[in-house]
């Protein structure tokens, strides 16, 4: 793993010095200091930016754009009036310099650790009363990252607990518990960075030595809320900072909006845990039920202003699921890693037909990572030849992938037995 | 209203003096103390007996089981074991005289106060899990009644609020708001007569000036909690108190199950304030749910033993409403009355079609209890021979209905505007 992480670090040093150096920057290169740009250019998740990089690429994209090209007038506008205030070349190149500074990396959707889940924003398609801000359905262009693990992995098995900044005491403590019991069952725990519920579920994982990322509305270099900054160094120490805006970049209002799209798409499922009425905890909720992912809310009393968005979440949708711990929130996440799983497979789940050392094979798996064919053959005590033939049957039946630095689960294993049991 | 009340006292002493009498019992007055002696032999709810009673008449149904006739040999077992300690016709007469020397009455299946709505029972049929006395599923064979309001017009606009004992400080506060808001709009509160919710309902009704019912599971005689006396004698001044148990009858346990079943299917719609997992409140939710009354659950901390019952209905019932106070409530309950209204009138709302003079006369019924047909064309502004005229019509649309002392609503009149809007 820390030697992926170092690679990574030195495929961004050399990006780094390629925008430096102006000429002879790699087509990948060229490709992901556009993608900067466009996000500095239009605000990630413009539907139509989208587009048009998915049509014609980010470079030709934003040449496209800086000609005067966008296909609508406030687009157009957009683009203007930014361009008038530096060259987005540059704002790109210096994007990339200070992200190295800053021990940060750029995630783009060509990266292997770009989450594959978010393709389903493709499939966001907001009200009118739903959308507040234009920009905020279609996948992002770019990441910042500040943090060890690779972003896909550490989303993986992610769950989003969301919730008001100016909690109740209540809510401080159920969103603790639920951070700390997801993070003790090997879930990865992803919210923001607010006070109240956002900073007491990141504690609760913390706490139990767990993984989890905070999702940033400005850069991953900005501590905002000033008050949670050491809680922002825990964060970027053992889990991940993400943003979609580059360093430097200010927490404007919007900007908690477009970043609501990235927690509710990037996790298995999202928890409300407290929430005023039309909060930006029930936007998440919004977005993640209208892309069908699990929706739980935590209800409180009728009497707490504070829990009126999770009642009115349990009330008026249907789908939402009223979970009282981390028990009711591993069935829904858990339901649905295993729904996923068999359907292509017919009857049988592949795992109860493996041969005994095909299975020990997979059992030794890691369960984040990849891992090399010597190492796996000692874990799972089969000899290298045996491991090498098993690991291709496992390939065939698509439960590990083939990595440049190994093997890897094609998704995290869960035995029937490492389910929760129903309440 | 009064009259009809001081007519009913008057029948139920003639039914005493009678049975005093022996000989010379009017065939009414012989059903009812054959219902009394069936229910003291066989606990009510039975729903052998209940058959019995729909085939037979109870006066026959009551002889075949002293002739040691019953259906199956348990049944014939409780019999013996009851007949054993006294004879039943002389145990219903002395229940009879009793009744009488309280100011009580005995409503029947053939007085015009029995609630219609129990003939729902017919269709409880309980799980295994959910039955835990054999004796608690069919309609009763009667009540006994303290209060002077007629009991199904008592029930017709009522809810049931309904939770634990050990109710929190929280739990407490939230049944008597409900309490006093059901009232204040003109709605019964139904609940038992026990500690915790069941009280806090009653006050709040009785803080509002409202009507209020306390359904039992002992003699109207018996103060059960002693606690709650007073209270039982604020209830019965300006409500009910109503019992399937003779005065002086003892509250056994398996009495609270087989009195539940009344609590749920008496009302128009049961809310769950406050449960322990599997408790009575949860099971008289559950019967409820079996015979597709409304039934609602208010929501409360994740970290209270006190809402555990109501978040497993609302988990494991999504039929359960989540309901946060008395709109929530008026909003599930008043919808019923609306839906069961129109379906076998067409599209159109017959109270639409009517002309004026109808529409004014169905406007000027009063909404509980009878109106002669003077005093209605003086209420309506029109005179007698239209009034009488537009009553014929609104009796063929079903819309009001003719008693002996007059003309009644055939349901309480619900126009749009009278409907609560959604939260």
């Amino acid at each position: 793993m820390s030697e992926r992480i170092i690679e990574l670090g030195a495929d961004l040093r050399r990006a780094g010095t390629a925008a430096e150096r102006g000429a002879g920057t790699s087509e990948r290169e060229e490709r992901t200091l556009a993608r900067i740009a466009l996000a500095w250019l239009t605000e990630p998740g413009t539907r139509s930016v989208c587009q048009l990089v998915e049509e014609l690429g980010p470079v030709a994209a934003l040449e496209l754009l800086l000609d005067g090209g966008a296909p609508d007038r406030k687009l157009r506008a957009t683009v203007a009036a930014r361009v008038a205030g530096g060259d987005p070349r540059a704002v790109a190149a210096e994007a990339v310099r200070r992200t190295e500074r800053l021990g940060a990396r750029i995630v783009t959707p060509e990266d292997e650790e770009w989450p594959a889940r978010l393709v389903d924003l493709h499939r966001l398609h907001l009200t009118e009363a739903q959308r507040r801000v234009d920009t905020e359905t279609a996948p992002p262009l770019c990441f910042w990252v500040r943090g060890s693990w690779p972003l896909a992995e550490a989303l993986d098995r992610s769950v989003a607990v969301v919730g008001a900044r100016a909690a109740t005491g209540y809510g401080t403590h159920v969103a603790t518990e639920l951070g700390y019991g997801l993070a003790d069952r090997d879930w990865t725990v992803v919210s923001g960075g607010a006070f109240g519920i956002d900073a007491a579920a990141h504690r609760g994982a913390l706490n139990a030595g767990g993984l989890t990322v905070a999702v940033l509305a400005c850069g991953v270099d900005r501590p905002y809320p000033m008050g949670n900054a050491a809680l922002f160094e825990r964060i970027a120490d053992t889990g991940l900072l993400v943003s979609e805006w580059a360093p430097g970049s200010d927490p404007l209002r919007p900007r908690f909006l477009i970043r609501n799209r990235v927690i509710a798409a990037g996790t298995v499922g999202t928890v409300v845990v407290e929430a005023s009425a039309r909060s930006g905890a029930t936007q998440t909720a919004h977005r993640a039920l209208a892309i069908d992912r699990p929706t739980m809310a935590v209800p409180g009393p009728v009497t707490s202003a504070m829990s009126v968005g999770a009642h009115e979440l349990l009330r008026d949708h249907p789908k939402t699921r009223l979970v009282t711990g981390v028990a009711h929130v591993l069935e829904e996440v858990g339901r649905i890693g295993v729904d996923l799983a068999p359907p292509a497979r017919g009857p049988d789940r592949p795992i109860d037909t493996l041969d005994d050392d095909a299975g020990s094979v997979l059992e030794a798996m890691p369960r984040r990572g990849t891992v090399g064919v010597e190492r796996l053959a000692a874990r799972a005590g089969v000899d290298v030849r045996t491991a090498m033939r098993k690991l291709s049957l496992l390939e065939e039946l698509a439960m590990v992938v083939r990595r440049d630095d190994g093997y890897a689960l094609a998704r995290p294993l869960r035995p029937t037995a490492d389910r929760p049991a129903g309440p």
